[in-house]
């Protein structure tokens, strides 16, 4: 068995304000913060967590998120850096189905996606303050049709039906590799925790937790479907980390 | 039976960010809102409605929302207009307990208060992130005291032992006096509904609907303990108003 090595692929960036990354907080004013993948490669496979964001689908939905994404930070560009192809990939994972999350499901048409069933569920049905945060269903173009969502044309959609496999709870769904369900941002969000040989595990919050100044202040984002549990999940994290 | 009449009373002013006021809209920006009572004389007695903010609890504990309130602003000020004393209103129904709706409650030692009873269980219990909300706890010593809040000197907290009355569901609570339930921007939010002779109800939302600029964006406000049962409860208001 080889060693379960970890990437970050760098997606590009977006912009937010300071009152949606700290909830009732702030302070107001752009916030630019990275979008990234994470590639394990693990003796099952190879897995991507988050897809990141699909350029075209901000500039005509979200443009005042104001994108920076080169054709490198692409995923099929990311994996170019590490002489990979999008076909290299076996399973996809999304934390949760925020447009940041999933615009580059995709270019994995091969892959076997897997996702809280919940977080499938809610983004095929979603409150009203979430349409914009569900609004890129091209990782499930049956989904969109069922929201009434017309896709716009893409030749690599043609040929795209993604296998998906739901998982609820706590999973470790291949050796050294955890799902921890962490609610409240979104219905079915999952962190995923990655074990290694030779030092510490590496845990990506995704969404859960925006980043450190958010746990040190436990405060978190202003996107969320239920502030209780979204802190409640941050807490989570806080103990997972430590 | 003499006719129901209602008074407006003018609590002063506070100052929220556009993005407190509407949920990850804004635009960022200093929002300066009214902060009021309802008087409403009826067959059965007076009746005031929230009691608004207490000047020198914001200027302790939250100055950045900015109060701005005349002695005349206070409750004893605007009853005094009207030629009546405190002691004058038997009934204090609270839509919830955030500071800017119980303020002045602790001027109402003989009224009856009236609340939802998961309000008075939430005020007593809150989320981390309701805390600033949930910081005048002078509505309720003893409650104050379980929390472990030490109340500031004050003369009149001195001789005040309210006498909590606790609802749950819509209720006419005096005949043309409705509750109704309207959940989310706390636990257990109410509605007044005020029916009058000759002319149509008078539907007082509280926090429930900020404006009626949140209403036609149907847009909730940031500060919420549940967005979906909030957003919800805005539908009811506009169902109500209709």
């Amino acid at each position: 068995m080889t060693d379960t090595k970890v990437h970050l692929l760098d997606g590009g960036t977006l912009v937010i304000d300071g009152f949606h990354a700290f909830w009732n907080r702030g302070p107001a004013g752009e916030v630019r913060f990275p979008c990234y993948s994470v590639l394990i490669e693990h003796a099952d496979g190879r897995y991507i967590f988050d897809t990141g964001y699909d350029f075209d689908h901000v500039m005509r939905v979200l443009p005042f998120e104001k994108p920076i994404q080169e054709k490198s930070q692409t995923l099929p560009g990311q994996l170019a850096k590490l002489g990979l192809k999008t076909g290299d990939i076996n399973y996809v994972i999304n934390s949760h189905y925020h447009f940041d999350h999933c615009g580059g499901n995709k270019y994995f048409g091969e892959a076997c996606t897997l996702c809280h069933a919940k977080e499938l569920e809610a983004s095929g049905n979603c409150q009203p303050f979430e349409h914009l945060g569900y609004s890129d269903m091209s990782f499930a173009p049956a989904l969109a049709a069922k929201r009434g969502l017309k896709l716009p044309p893409d030749p690599l959609l043609d040929m795209y039906t993604p296998k998906f496999e739901t998982v609820t709870g706590d999973q470790e769904i291949a050796k050294g590799l955890w799902l921890f369900e962490t609610p409240g941002h979104t219905a079915g969000h999952y962190s995923l925790l990655v074990e290694l040989r030779n030092r510490r595990p590496m845990l990506f919050t995704a969404d859960a937790c925006y980043s450190k100044k958010n746990l040190d202040m436990m405060c978190i984002s202003s996107f969320h479907l239920d502030p209780t549990a979204s802190l409640a999940s941050m807490k989570r994290l806080k103990a997972l980390a430590e």
